[in-house]
């Protein structure tokens, strides 16, 4: 799993397995190679994997959900975004906005873009996929809903944690995608029910604007979605990446 | 008038007067001084005056605008967003996506953010404000209507045209805004109808996310939007500022 850390207070990028960190002679995104300097996993704190210059989401994407939620499937994705700015990484806490009364989770997919791509086909979309990660779709609901617009509910700072960091293969066809909250299971899907699977999505959007290397698509979150409030700690799991853990905190 | 440029292959900054550019010696969001080393404006080509990481933008937000549609006047902005890939400069043809039949302009007066500004209070937001430029929300009005979001039918490559360059001060308090079609004048209002002036928009925005050095914030269109075709091409003018020109082509 490809990481971004802080280590004797210098951003490093690392590959990281069975808790032993090797540091990359380079960008990930670029083409960096494993060195062999390694760093225990313990002595780093982690940062957001990558760092995208946009953040675009998908709205309803799940099957189940949308059964569940009585919805005709959708014909096209429904797209939003948030800021870079609310982009955190594993173990850094959300930040709950003094404007909400009633903050989500939403657990998804985070797939990482690796070159620019602007009309891709859908055939030719892997080529465009650096890797996959967790992420948090992290949302004030009483304000998406009251401006009918999203962007304002889902840009604060802190809203978008992404890690703990980036696999390069995912097998997509089989993949549980949970979310507990304080250790209790909420959100439970498996990637096979995507309406719109990766590659689709990755020209789909590519269809819409460039996308850039490092930037972040969020795949839309399955049914379970609920509230929590400042203390509570968010476990987002996908099998095959790992862990993504976030704790609310008073602003 | 501070410029972004290319000149013999390189991208440079300049502060553009009298028909005479003085190059920079640095960004200019970093204090870079105005050199004796000049250039002819007719020997450069223009890029968007900024980076920006992001650009937020303001739903309606004039008061003749609001009283012909007769809408109540907001109590808050209405926040979205525009990829900084859709980012582009004066002169720049915006292009036709083919997803598309209905493109419309609207002319917007554009607020680039001098420094890192959170939870900024409206005194103090003048200290966040490096300048001001023309903008053109380009917009595929279909697109944005069918999604009910804004994101898609704003974000295509090409639909921010900014410049044709920043001034560092602007009368607010009286300066026309107007765009035209082709010679036409379609959209003719004031700053001072703007029902949040740069001052509490600066500040509001800061509360929700941080904004950036190089950030822009588009402030809402008066009246009088409507559609285009290509070929077509759009003049933004601001009072203080100058004009932002470009043409519509086909994608």
């Amino acid at each position: 799993m490809y990481i971004r850390f802080m280590h004797d207070g210098q951003e490093k990028q690392g590959f990281l397995t069975q808790g032993i960190i090797r540091i990359l002679d380079g960008d990930m995104l670029q083409g960096g190679k494993i060195s062999n300097e390694t760093l225990d996993f313990d002595e780093v704190s982690l940062l957001a994997p990558c760092c995208p210059s946009k953040v675009v989401c998908i709205g309803l994407n799940y099957k189940d959900h949308a059964k569940e939620m009585n919805m005709d499937m959708p014909k096209e994705p429904l797209l939003f975004m948030k800021p870079s700015t609310s982009v955190i990484g594993d173990k850094n806490p959300i930040v709950a906005p003094p404007q909400s009364q009633h903050l989500e989770y939403e657990a998804e997919l985070a797939i990482v873009i690796s070159q620019p791509a602007k009309n891709i086909s859908v055939e030719d979309a892997e080529n465009y996929i650096f890797g996959y990660s967790c992420a948090n779709d992290f949302t004030a609901r009483d304000l998406q809903l009251a401006d009918k617009q999203w962007t304002r509910g889902k840009s604060f700072d802190t809203f978008c944690p992404v890690g703990p960091g980036i696999v390069n293969t995912l097998k997509c066809e089989d993949a549980v995608i949970e979310l507990a909250v304080n250790g209790e299971v909420r959100q439970r899907s498996n990637l096979n029910q995507l309406i719109f699977n990766v590659h689709e999505i990755v020209s789909y959007v590519s269809s819409q604007m460039t996308l850039l290397p490092g930037d972040i698509i969020l795949t839309g979150t399955p049914h379970g979605v609920g509230p929590v409030e400042p203390g509570d700690v968010m476990a987002v799991s996908i099998d095959g990446i790992g862990t993504l853990t976030n704790q609310l905190t008073a602003s």
